[in-house]
């Protein structure tokens, strides 16, 4: 058994927005154990997309597809799916009652475009909408069964999670040919993606048939291993030895292995504890506190953040020393084990993280160039300053990898772990 | 003339990673001139892979690879290259030696798997790679040019930009049948993406064949306007006409028509007063912190943030009264008023802008309910305060309007524009 994605639409096909409904859609159809032959996608153009299901229809068992139901001119997939079925597009009376059910409840008024959305080809059976006007709808092309959602990802998604799956479930994934899917990810910071590769590149056909994926979302990486077979307890074992000899290689850089962000670990740490945190960022400007904020609950442990951006502002609202600051420089671990005890004392918490660095493109030396970053820590019993580089030259990418090595900094001391590590060299 | 761009590799088909790739070289296929045809993502399996590219070998006339050039078992792309075209793979001294000398910099030992990357289809042309090991070729596979590609995004971009577009200008695009292209991005805060489809449904199509594109990238949507044919300044002028026409419905709300974000139109019109500008956050935790110092140069008008997560740092920090706290709570507009005019005072700044809020999923009552936020505006002759209400009930989605929504007032009044009537009811 397989599947196809066709993603339709001119704004896929010419570059203006990357097509994420396929990764999506392909990764829920391997979760229930179905592989995944292409992904197309297609322009909004009758002959061409009619082409497409039509050879699709040939090759796969499934097809879905996303895009093009809506009302304007540019809507054309139902019509493509007429064609190559060889049908006619008509009123579908369930669909053209929900749409004028849905406009009813808002007070708008129906177009005739609108309405249009209701035809379907003859033979389709309509997938009501619960979040948008344009039905989707399943029937044959050749001997595929398809699915067409629409492109919209939030609709889709919806779709896809309360109709499509279910009824593939349904469909294909019961009886002793059923095919099951195991996957685990684990997260690391430290090391460039060429590096994580050498340390696994021997394992990359691991027993039981384990693939290993890595996905780099600067600086992070993500480790994934996933299996896929008839008996989800071997999947499992697996996977759990697979795990194993990854985290041989590379576990002392892994902080999840659960697909916990960095931030959300180091707020379980504090919640845990439970202990309180106040920042002081320069150059991250506020990221940090932002990355820490994105998890809910964090105002249980987090006090706030004092971007002292300018150094008159380092002096005022934080007491680091004009001394300190004329002897040392504002990227020093001087400073900022100065700014670490100075917002941890300001706002009356437990532990103080301070970040100053040169994220460029300007203010680089010799001595502290573009991609220097000092990370100072203060809390009970800890005193803790050091300064490191990383060989980035972008502004965007220093303030990520900044952000995240202050985090991983504060994570290893709350575990008791051996200090950072980062290797970054000849990056 | 049509091209096709082909995705090779598991991570692609099975959703690990999203294919930008595709994306990027299609948005750079049209600059030139040239559409493009499909996109077809293919796993790393030898048979697929070349009916793929045989497939498209009688489609396209140009066709654009990615991926399955490296040194792994699964790197598999010169091989199905191969196999479509009918040719054996054998040892390309061009590009066999490349990789040698490529490794002699680095004093790395050349593996055998290593070393197979130069191993190319017969006939193919190496193209060097000058930021990593694997070479790209081109070759012909049936009546269609292709170019091979590596995966990883930045070689690829690098590859693409110095090599394969010159030379397909140089092949396609010259004489009196080349095509231009134009293309022209509005971008917009305030209306949900349906409201911006309802105001320009009618302009699907506009005269000079003008196409207009969507793109949201919450909570912020671009308007693209893109024009293809042979007369490059009939398309700009037809771009011109309809940017007028889609200004005239949405203009109130753009704060971009060169593709600038909020925070570098904002910290332009700072730099240009010069003005300085100090933040007080609360709900947004740093982001609009963060945001403005993505830009380049931001030291030179930005002081700082003060993030008060916690009320006792609105006191202690901003200088917050606990009578106005007590009264009014923390999300009023005579709290931020306050917080604006203490982080204004505190760093002695022109202007102050605050923010505070409910970003959810807790902490939200009747009366100021998940979505709420209000904004402060510190400043000369300024002192302004409002609360609004996006109905989002997602904690990062709120965090990035609430965001959007302070930098919008600051541009607003930056420009002595009307104060924003954005509009988000019944989302």
């Amino acid at each position: 058994m397989i599947a196809e994605i066709i993603s339709t639409g001119d704004e896929v096909l010419t570059g203006t927005v990357v097509d994420s409904n396929a990764a999506y859609i392909a990764a829920r159809l391997y979760e229930i154990g179905i592989p995944v032959g292409r992904h197309v996608s297609v322009g909004d153009e009758l002959k061409r997309m009619a082409d497409v299901l039509s050879e699709a229809g040939k090759r796969a068992d499934i097809g879905v597809v996303t895009g093009g139901l809506g009302p304007t001119v540019d809507d054309i997939t139902a019509q493509a799916a007429a064609a190559a079925a060889g049908v006619d597009l008509q009123p579908n009376p369930t669909a053209r009652a929900y749409i004028e059910e849905f406009f009813k409840r808002f007070n708008r008024p129906l177009s005739e475009s609108e309405a249009k959305q209701g035809d379907l080809p003859a033979g389709a059976q309509p997938i009501l909408n619960p979040v948008g006007t344009a039905p989707g709808f399943s029937m044959n092309i050749g001997g595929c069964r398809f699915y067409f959602l629409p492109g919209v990802p939030f609709e889709m998604r919806r779709i896809m999670k309360d109709n499509v799956i279910p009824a593939l479930e349904a469909r294909y994934c019961k009886g002793e040919n059923r095919n099951y899917y195991r996957e685990k990810c684990l997260s690391l910071f430290g090391l460039p993606e060429s590096r994580v590769n050498e340390r696994l590149v021997d394992l990359t056909v691991v027993p039981g048939d384990v693939r290993i994926g890595m996905l780099s979302e600067f600086p992070v990486i993500h480790v994934k291993l996933s299996a896929y077979g008839r008996n989800p307890d071997h999947l499992s074992a697996a996977i759990e030895n697979a795990s194993a000899s990854v985290m041989d290689r590379i576990g002392e850089f892994v902080y999840s292995d659960s697909g916990q962000t960095m931030e959300e670990v180091v707020g379980a740490l504090l919640a845990g504890r439970p202990a309180t945190l106040a920042l002081a960022e320069s150059c991250t400007g506020g990221l940090i506190g932002h990355r820490i904020t994105n998890v809910a609950g964090s105002s249980g442990y987090f006090a706030g953040s004092i971007v002292t951006y300018a150094n008159k502002a380092k002096k005022d609202l934080l007491g680091v020393s004009a001394d300190t600051l004329e002897a040392h420089g504002a990227v020093s671990e001087e400073v900022v084990r100065e700014m670490a005890a100075g917002t941890k004392r300001v706002s009356a918490t437990d532990y103080g993280l301070a970040v100053s660095g040169v994220a460029g493109p300007g203010g680089g030396t010799a001595e502290k160039p573009v991609g220097t970053v000092c990370i100072g820590l203060c809390g009970p019993e800890i005193s803790f300053a050091k300064c490191c580089y990383f060989p980035f030259d972008n502004r965007l990418a220093n303030k990520r990898i900044f952000a995240e090595a202050a985090l991983d900094t504060l994570r290893r001391k709350l575990i008791g772990a051996a200090e950072f590590k980062w290797d970054y060299k000849g990056e």
